[in-house]
């Protein structure tokens, strides 16, 4: 079914896309973002799926199994006969208990003028292989729904996967509801909150993603599975100084927070440099400005430190050294310097069992297992101890969260076929 | 008249005040600076002046000399006969040629959270000292105007001393009209533009402005007389490299322009310590960076240099070296930059006979004649032929464009007596 996947990809190409950069401005509950989310409502009801939201604005769409929707008693319904489907408020739970269920999916946001694989793929991926397995006449022994997690990059909320942790219960609703946009708008005033049971009866979860780094092109393989996630955090910098003018204040009067961060964005990279590219990273790609004129030495700098590496030690250690030459050279600064961890996320390894079994036995061999630096909703999930799998299709050119992000239609092909068989051993009746 | 000045003070304490940092937020043609400028109105409506503007939003109020309005034969008019007045749109001369006038004032904008005396200290001081000079019973022998100039800050479309620019031609409008705002507002589809004839027949300025160093306190006067302005200019440096996941990008593979960015704003810094505070100054405090997401390397880090020198070799010199170590550090990173001068004032030396003029011969002894590393309107009519002169008022904490901006009543008050005492001199019968 290549034609389904390339026309739902065209579908998808001009949503949210900056004319100027190339880019996807795709923020959660804005204009793009929904115009995706109701896409997606689409395509599942074209295809018979019944959909699910939860209060939190997170979907799923399910294949059902006939046995459990018939057998369920009274409560059983077949989903056109609730109640009207409205995303992100109640009721969050309008259809039946599912019973070890097999999930997959992605997001359909995007970073501020990110690229156009990273999540919607995933999503894309998972209704082709569905397609894909009812062309091969394949039916499922076990329910097989495609879910849309909201807010996965932060971009808006400043907290990554914010969708999953809110299903999984990682993150209370008591805190997520205080989170505000960049205008101030609380998550709370966004959508309605509470508790979500739209991940109840899931036993398998599997994420197809654009890969984010050049692994699989050096490997040479199309499709990769992911052996774990590392450990990763962000970290905010408060750094306070005095607002002054420009012209009259003599260098040695001021007290200049952009001085402060300057030095700190350089130790982020010399530090990372020194523990290896095989074990750290760490950037400062968002900064905030107070009062960001260009003739008053500003009276505040925010930042936010993103820092990831292949072990839990060794990123409290990287944001430790960063976070006291921060320190050290705000003394000098005489600004003052606090740092707030927004997020941190510990190592998450995959099972190893299931990663195997998904690499194994493939028309080309089998396919490599590969670590990522990137979060994803999966590794909440996985987390969360629901059993998980990521496949990764290969990026020509390794460049993600930028317009440049990219992967062939035939790589993305195969990584629908590898999904599409990944889905049929783990949902099939010799599942 | 002390509570004149305290009234009219009163008036404008509370509007554009941020409550959360107590700074002002008047940028020009938006609500808070259009508030002033109609409070403006009124004070000169009030005092019987004659309210003219220009195609620009430049405004004067005129205490005419009888003698020119009679005697200028049938384009002679009074002002309540001339056409409704509205700021910024033609037509932009309403009254009458005037000849050998004077002019005083300032501006009525701020920076983004700046404080509340520069600008308006200068305006309200204005009419103050026209209400002193009546209650003295003085009858100007030359035309006497009160100004407002807009947008003398640039903290909209980022052009310092606007207003005054395109009053005297300095700036064209083919120029100034295609300035943008930071939410993409053209000058042009704010003001009419065209040509002003506002300042025909002024031959003499005088600018009362808060000082905005510690001149003054470290001298121990209330009121000082400026003798120079130091050149200085604003360079944009835009820093071009690659949009990437911050995670999964290894550090060797990242074109971050963050990292240029931040050495060459430590480079300005270290540059303008070399030189020494006697005369150089080097601040980067307005920063846009894109798309600015914590999670993604950035593609582009836009910063603004404020640069200012005692002279104007030392000004080029300054810049040159901070370029250059941009340009180096560029390199390194795989980034680019460029730099483009958005304004660039030359050294402005004020008229030394009439700061003699204004400092000598006071209550108090002779006020302090001193430089200014700032720009003001009163740079630009100077360096365009006007003689002028510049009175400060002394501000115990030195700092300015910031909320801590300040000045005692005591002092203000002797800013009006030294104001009224200079326009006696200028306008009087013996001027």
């Amino acid at each position: 079914m290549p034609e389904d996947f390339e026309r739902m990809w065209a579908d998808l190409a001009p949503v949210g896309r900056s004319s100027s950069s190339g880019g996807y401005f795709r923020q959660p509950f804005l204009t793009a973002e929904r115009e995706l989310v109701s896409w997606f409502l689409e395509q599942a009801s074209a295809r018979g799926l019944a959909v699910e939201s939860d209060c939190f604005g997170n979907v799923v769409a399910w294949w059902d199994v006939v046995d459990q929707v018939a057998g369920e008693g009274a409560g059983g319904v077949v989903p056109d006969e609730v109640a009207p489907f409205r995303v992100g408020s109640g009721p969050f739970r309008q259809g039946l208990p599912r019973r070890d269920a097999v999930l997959t999916g992605s997001h359909v946001d995007s970073v501020l003028d990110g690229g156009a694989f990273d999540g919607p793929l995933g999503v894309v991926s998972a209704l082709a292989a569905i397609d894909l397995l009812r062309a091969r006449g394949f039916v499922p022994a076990r329910p097989l729904g495609v879910s849309v997690f909201v807010e996965e990059e932060g971009s808006r909320f400043g907290l990554a996967c914010l969708g999953s942790r809110l299903a999984v219960g990682s993150t209370p609703w008591s805190v997520a509801r205080e989170l505000t946009d960049r205008d101030g708008v609380r998550l709370g005033d966004v959508v309605e909150g509470g508790e979500s049971s739209l991940l109840e009866g899931v036993t398998t979860f599997v994420e197809l993603h654009v890969e984010q780094g050049r692994d699989l092109v050096e490997r040479g393989a199309a499709v990769g599975v992911a052996s774990q996630i590392w450990p990763h955090g962000r970290y905010r910098f408060d750094v306070t100084g005095e607002a002054n003018h420009a012209g009259t204040t003599r260098m040695e009067d001021r007290l200049d927070p952009m001085l402060t961060f300057a030095m700190t964005a350089l130790a982020a990279n010399k530090q990372a440099r020194l523990a290896g590219s095989a074990v750290a990273r760490a950037t400062f790609g968002r900064v905030d400005v107070a009062p960001n004129g260009t003739n008053a030495v500003p009276s505040r700098v925010t930042a936010w430190l993103d820092a990831r590496c292949a072990s839990d030690a060794a990123l409290a250690d990287l944001v430790a050294a960063i976070a006291r030459q921060a320190t050290d050279r705000a003394e000098r600064d005489g600004t003052a310097v606090t740092v707030t961890s927004e997020s941190v996320s510990g190592a998450v390894v995959f099972d190893a069992g299931l990663a195997a079994r998904v690499a194994a036995e493939h028309a080309g061999g089998d396919w490599p297992i590969i670590a990522t630096q990137a979060g994803h909703d999966a590794g909440i999930l996985s987390a969360a101890g629901i059993p998980t799998a990521m496949l990764f299709v290969r990026n020509p050119t390794g460049v993600s969260h930028s317009p440049a992000e990219s992967a062939s239609i035939a790589d993305c092909l195969v990584g629908v076929s590898a999904l599409a068989d990944t889905l049929e051993r783990l949902a099939g009746a010799t599942g």
